[in-house]
């Protein structure tokens, strides 16, 4: 992704991270560096780690429960086949969570997918698509951009430069 | 949903509607009601309108574009089928937008969920249950709290009155 | 179910609960009830709670953690739609998981199924049909009769029965 | 495809392009490629365009609402995943409009498909199958056909000369 | 549907049916009766008959034979299940076809779409929604529109009553 | 697969062929190869067709009408993706027909599946697994074998050898 | 279904069954007396069982494993969910087996279906649609009929009568 | 999967196996290694061997039958496509039985999870994710430990030495 044009780095000025990606293994990387890039490229800071609902739980737990006071304000979280992070951790914080399904082997992200997005009414994630951690990242910023108006600036420009880069496209 | 214990009425003082809720026909609002119900228990000023991305296509350009300078911060739109709305909108504005899969009669709202969740990487929708209006809402004002800390306490509060709620249910 | 032929209640003899039958809802009950069902008809002494994974997250990790300590031998856990708490219970205890997934509203449990059986490794749960619950409850006790003899003749008898009900099945 | 037997030029005399062939990327162009083909296998002027419902929304309102104008009869919109160009041209104009869900990552297309094709009463596209540009191309020239006996007669052709290589064909 | 405004009958002026509404049993009536609706509130004449591509197989080979020739200009085939008819009958004409999927019992509608839409390289079917039968009646009036700029017109009026009739909806 | 012990080859004693095997395109053959094989471990006379539904219709419906009188008795037809050719020979023939599905590429056979085995009533297709051909020279032998006793010996030494193959096995 | 005309009984004359229809469950019996009704409208002498794959297993072994002895020529076997029969009496016999798959409650018959069909490579069963035991007894008859003319005289008249039986239906 | 730390070998003093691992084709052993290597990693005995419910369905049924007399204490079967021995087997023994969804060709295990899953009431199946043999090995243990705790306290100490290999893993 094209870094879009910088507004000065008041997002991060001074602070501890704003975001925090987790997700539930090493071999979840591949698919989640994607949104680390996103908030790289917008200068959001942000912190990344390996918590596992099934192999760390309570780890997750605590790290769910202090995330607010931590100053994090939104957590993307991705997992895959029967992916339960997202969700337990949205049941542990009132910050927004959104959730990454990563693309298992067998069903090719279908079972990450609805075990991420089918959650019952009070525990809500914000589900992206199968591997779209990128659009993770972005929604993280779009988030974060509510009560920050020169990233909300840099986000119009990042669609602005993205129409200009469509429209420029020829085909053979 | 029980209504919070109140904390004063700062989020929607004096103001205008901060979080907008579109859905692409009247049919949809039996769906789509539980979203305004659950901004309403926040006491979070919404406005809520149909917006079709095929019948009226372009009010639905001029509804995205005009959001964030109407001081809207979040947008939730509900769709079902071949569910284009939510995922229009977050291409003409940089406002987060909630998806929310409206069931469907005849593949009862697998249609609507993967045409909502499924997008390219760029733009962004934080995708919802199908027929998970309520979570549309709660996550709405799990964003409206990143900068707000007296709803984010209200958020505690209904998780934690949520959490008594069930420990107290009994099995016959 | 008919209850198979008596063989003395040296399974419950003075002992506390072996069974633990949680779910995440009282909505689930009318699905879970038959797995508390099948294990009366064994006399299999069980007990029966509302544990959410999402709502109660708390109280579930200090069920599954003290399970053992308690003297349950077996857990089932019924869940539908994005169902976490199956696996999250496996993921905090090392007794034997059974998971149920129950039917939802949109998508009639497939959801619920790949949400419970599709766990990662490490972390295993035997998953029933969805809405099997009655199964469940005899897996249960296939799994108590590994070393209750008794139990494991009045199972086999079970089956005895079942043979002979069927085999005097008459059609039209 | 064989080039079907020449029956003049009289399509494309003098004319400026009658099929517009859009998608949503330059990705999709490998798809997308057979539909150019079949329409220049019977010399059916054409032009293509990325136009990204996501990318460049301003633009495929404009595109699509001046496509008839510049004398377009018939549009073919190609795109994948959560697929929304094809049923937002629909809604921008009264042209048919055929639709090729592209063959995506995770799900390899019925995303795709599921988002085109179900469409509501009002907007209809003409779907065909994932990855069926080839077909999108042959139906946009059954469509001209209706108005030119000529293109008709080639089409018929077609139909003859794949039953005569069908019928020649020996198996091992 | 609302008529759309009359712009004179200059369609069926003295004509035969222009649109063949077909379909392979009775029971599929209900649903293929929209697809006359439409066609009617644009006075396109059309004939609807029972063809039964297992039932009727040689019928239905001398129909889409001579369709052409009796003047038709487009055909609506609608099935359900193991769905034939709409792509033998584009096997057998030039003639644009447009299948319409019948929701099924079983798989409510989901076989009947891929026994459609999936059709091989050479044999083009523009598929409708399941159950759509009221797009496969405009997206046919778009069709023939191609050359009555009369009929354009009045889908254009058609689109912008609609337009109207949505910005119009007031939610409770 | 093993040829089976022989009883002599009263099977295809100066007979033309029993079986017909068909199939929409040369590219099937891979697939269908297998059905031909089995039919010749059984010394079964058959004959092998490209005869499509789609691309030859009419050369299909003579094949079809034909195939008792010229001596047929089992008729095997394999297509993939919208799968019309099982289906449309069962309406064709009263001969018995057995439908195989080829893996496809898109939905790797699903389509072809259902479009093959959701016949409506009055017209079956006995279907065989996806890709499945070898059962479907199997199935033609044992259909065969209900008149030809020696064929049943050599169905049933077949099953024997491949028991004892099994029991066979060495796991590592 | 109407009865064909009559060509005499030399069917079943002095018979015993040569149709065995078995199910899994007297609750099959509302699907599966479609099989029936079918065969009987062709005077195919036969018989009715339930006979269970999981609760009479070693019944349905010596069901199976008998069944060419004592005469039958074809096995109709029905069941629903993880649906074992079916294959199961095809391993244990070499006469033609024809599998019904249920429709189930949770799943609609997918499950039933997919049990039934994906038969490996050596155990063939010849599966009809999700609820089609009317075409699994047409089916059976059609097989019978390889080696008795009259009763493929008789398929040949029930085609005909259902041909013009549709010629004749009149649409509103 | 590292080995656990020893508590002495007392599960497998002096005795027979205590798991049967079987499946239905050498074919499916490099899914299934993974069950046996778990056992081994605690020391249970076990034995492994190819039964096929298809191929050698008498054999299965005396494996089954006997196995509780033989010492046998769980059942892992795997099994792929209409996966059929993990049911059968269950119905043939009062032990409890995992089962193992082996990958299939075309869909990829969905088949095999719900041929394995979708049990009738009265026939439990616990059910490990497609390819899920080291679960199942793993449940197995979790089932002996039941009466073994020297074996819970390994079964402990392995999450435990998970958790840490999981808190210990650095992102990039």
């Amino acid at each position: 992704m094209p870094k879009p044009p910088p507004f000065g780095d008041t997002v991060s000025a001074g602070a501890g991270p704003l975001v925090g990606v987790v997700m539930g293994s090493e071999s979840d990387w591949p698919t989640m560096q994607a949104a680390c890039d996103a908030l790289e490229a917008f200068d959001v800071p942000h912190e990344r780690r390996v918590v596992s609902a099934h192999r760390t739980p309570e780890e997750m737990v605590a790290y769910a429960k202090t995330a607010s006071e931590r100053g994090l304000e939104v957590i993307i979280a991705g997992a895959g086949g029967a992916a339960h992070l997202p969700g337990m951790i949205a049941a542990l914080t009132s910050l927004p969570v959104l959730g990454v399904p990563v693309q298992s082997k067998a069903l090719q992200g279908l079972d990450s997918l609805l075990s991420i997005v089918q959650m019952p009414g009070g525990v809500p994630v914000g589900t992206l698509a199968i591997g779209g951690a990128k659009n993770a990242g972005l929604l993280a910023t779009r988030i974060l951009a509510t009560s920050r108006p020169e990233l909300r600036q840099r986000l119009d420009a990042l669609r602005e430069s993205e129409r200009q880069r469509v429209t420029q496209q020829e085909l053979p």
